[in-house]
């Protein structure tokens, strides 16, 4: 057999085949395996047909194709099926030889199965791969992320088939060691998560609590996308208010609203608060799924629990530019504390992250993309020791000049009754933030008081520990360090 | 040696003296042994003088002291040393004899530990004790669990030792199988987070946004205390606005910002992400003491980020009285989403729980015991079958009597710029609870446009899946099931 072929795609599920062919549209040679061997024959006579694409029906073939050192990318299931499919090519694998995970696996699965083949002389490669089939197909944004001698390996073909940013930048760049990769995918989703839900905040606002029509939402939705909001979400939304199902009847009223969640978001969310970072925007989103769900609950609390009798009055033009402001500064609060964690989960887990290029990452090809992201990148580029988004120029000002108007919509929503945990959780993550002095004496009091667990004084060096009898009766003994 | 002795305790700090001598007092001989053994004899010479205690200073000593079937209970801190202590005593054991770890272990090590020793012929409880050293010396509240077949062994004196209701109900009754009980432990100091939270924000709009004394604010906690809110966190709330630091000034202002967390709030959290159960004001509470420690963070941005330039105007004394409304309300739903995850769980892991007996648990003894706590034993006890707190007549009285001013509470923060992150998060789970159409229906549109994942409509029976081709170009694979 000749050693001819670039790279070997074992899983030929919608995600690898599309792959497999933006691959071999930029001239590399794809080796394509699936365990189901009959989906070789199909993906050959069929999508693959007329390609330099080769099929291989056993690993053993698949590996005998393949240029030295050998590249092997799974797109399979995360979880079991990963492993499995490591433990198959493992027998057939010399050393120098590079496997590669393009699933969403999670990221200390990733930091697991690095240590494990890099111990057997062998590279690895975690790497997210989003923007579903289409992006797949025409350009994906790849956060590849692993043993760090696999990079130069897989550069020139990764950075080829990835999508580019306007200024013609690759939106592939590797990431960082073992599970970096898949940890900024994972971001990458959540953050998704928050972008979707807070637009269907200010759905929910203008649909219940304006009362506008789906033409009208149509082109508000289109005009926000000429904005700072500029972005494949707000795009793809302002489409959907202009489909009308068979009865001409807007569609989207249609479908049920009780929303499913595969993962990634809760990941993200428990990841967060195992690191001790407020995340609290994804958080939200990730339970409103978890809300919709309960639709029947919900029809019949519907009919018990009152909401306010009122209806809103003022004038609607302005209102609405109200919430595009509150939309938009709550995606920087989203962002912001997505990177909180980011950077957090870097010190944590040892990576050395450069945050303004992992913004461009997703600058297209993802389902985030947006002009937005620039910006970011920008942010961070400046100053690449930026401690927190918010902290930079642009968005301190945009944030600023956003206030009053975000102030304004979680005010009347509360008034109208519309819930948006999103928006309005934001708004307290960002007067938590600018707060000098949060409540949390009260609670360090509190807790000094039953369980005697000592606090720290503003007047005195941290870590000196102080306890108070605060009844003036039983015991004084404190379970801290230092006693007063 | 004499058999004579009913229970030995493992673990001498202060949780296992205190239960020690609670035991003693209700007339149990106990056997008290620590691995380091000085602390045996500095017990027996110091608070167990004069008393029935023994002192053990071998685990094979210990053993031998007890009557049959033994009781060895663990005091021991959470994790490895549980499994330590298990080990140690295990070669001693006869088939029978039953083993408590009265820590706060995780709940799902308690599954475990149950499989593991009842496959050894040994029972097994894993009981949450409640009330810091105060309860465990006067009357804990204990919430066991595991070997059903353990209950009768300790039933006596579990419930002698444990806090009363005022009519005398002992605040310890079984829980359920394998780790219901450390499960319920978590969920009540997981509720204790919220209460405290929602305590801080009340206080923080009093201080911040009404600029209120602490005289003051002492005599509006102690008349709350007057009210639905009668609880130990408002009484000892009230007792701290008291306190002055040496200068004459509020002790509670010279203690810093920062809380701590000890993990159990985060397991909860966590557990509620996984089990898909909106617990927003928990995980809220949780993450505002994450933030509460970016104190130097927070410290900074308040001097870059500015908030609005508005002080309060209006009735102080009505809005104090709002804002109590609002601190009910909101405290309906933190219990509200406690007992949903419960329930969950309870499916989920296979418990036969009775959610009014848990109320009652918690109604003595513990930091969140409360008056509030026997009406929802008293919703459970009408309705075994409720499946939520919000639609028993009681709570959907009151919360809809409070929710005018909850509303106000959370504009006027807003206006003011004081983060409410717990009160407001629970008003929007209420508004969601309560909307029969939220708007996930345009999320699982953006879903299907973006990743052809396919969705229901109101108009066709669940579990029928559509797809729609939202841009009339290109491809029609769904990946759903059914497509139209």
């Amino acid at each position: 057999m000749e050693q001819k072929a670039d790279i070997a795609v074992i899983g030929l599920a919608v995600m690898g085949q599309n792959l497999i062919l933006n691959m071999n549209d930029h001239g590399f040679t794809v080796v394509a395996h699936n365990r189901t061997v009959a989906k070789v024959d199909d993906f050959l006579a069929g999508p693959a047909k007329g390609t330099n694409i080769i099929g291989a029906k056993s690993i053993e073939e698949m590996m005998g194709l393949l240029k030295r050192p050998r590249r092997i990318m799974f797109m399979v299931k995360a979880g079991n099926p990963v492993d499995a499919a490591i433990e198959q090519v493992l027998p057939f694998c010399e050393p120098g030889d590079c496997i590669i995970d393009g699933g969403n696996s999670h990221f200390t699965d990733t930091i697991r199965r690095t240590r494990y083949l890099e111990e057997k002389g062998l590279l690895f490669i975690g790497t997210g791969v989003s923007g579903g089939e289409e992006g797949a197909r025409h350009g994906p944004s790849m956060m590849p992320g692993g043993s760090v001698k696999a990079w130069p390996l897989v550069k020139d073909l990764f950075t080829a088939i990835a999508a580019k940013t306007p200024d013609g930048i690759s939106c592939c760049d590797w990431v960082g060691a073992d599970g970096a990769g898949h940890y900024v995918k994972m971001a990458h989703n959540a953050i998704e998560y928050g972008d979707m839900q807070i637009i269907c905040e200010a759905y929910q606002l203008m649909r219940q609590g304006l009362g506008l029509s789906h033409a009208v939402m149509h082109d508000i939705f289109k005009q926000w996308n000429r904005t700072e909001l500029d972005s494949y979400l707000i795009e793809i939304t302002a489409d959907i208010m202009a489909v009308n199902d068979e009865d001409g009847a807007p569609l989207v009223e249609k479908i049920l609203d009780a929303a499913g969640q595969k993962g990634t978001g809760k990941w993200f969310s428990i990841n967060s608060l195992d690191l001790g970072i407020p995340v609290t925007l994804i958080a939200e989103a990730v339970y409103a799924r978890s809300l919709s769900a309960l639709k029947d609950e919900r029809v019949a609390a519907s009919r018990m629990l009152a909401g306010p009798a009122v209806s809103f009055e003022g004038d609607i033009e302005e209102f609405v530019e109200d919430i595009r402001k509150a939309l938009l500064a709550s995606k920087i609060i989203s962002y912001t504390q997505g990177f909180m964690c980011i950077r957090e989960a870097a010190g944590e887990y040892g990576w050395d992250l450069d945050y303004g290029s992992i913004a461009l990452l997703w600058r297209e090809g993802c389902i985030i993309r947006s002009v937005f992201l620039e910006k970011i990148s920008a942010a961070y580029r400046s100053n690449p020791q930026l401690v927190n988004l918010l902290l930079d120029d642009y968005f301190t000002s945009i944030i600023i000049s956003c206030q009053e108007s975000w102030r304004r919509v979680i005010a009347k929503a509360v008034e109208l009754g519309v819930p948006v945990p999103a928006l309005s959780s934001a708004l307290a993550f960002y007067d938590g933030y600018r707060c000098e002095k949060l409540p949390a004496n009260l609670l360090q009091a509190q807790r000094d008081y039953f369980g005697a667990h000592t606090y720290e004084r503003t007047d005195r060096p941290r870590k000196e520990f102080f306890h108070t009898n605060w009844t003036g009766r039983g015991g004084d003994v404190a379970s801290g360090t230092y006693e007063v």
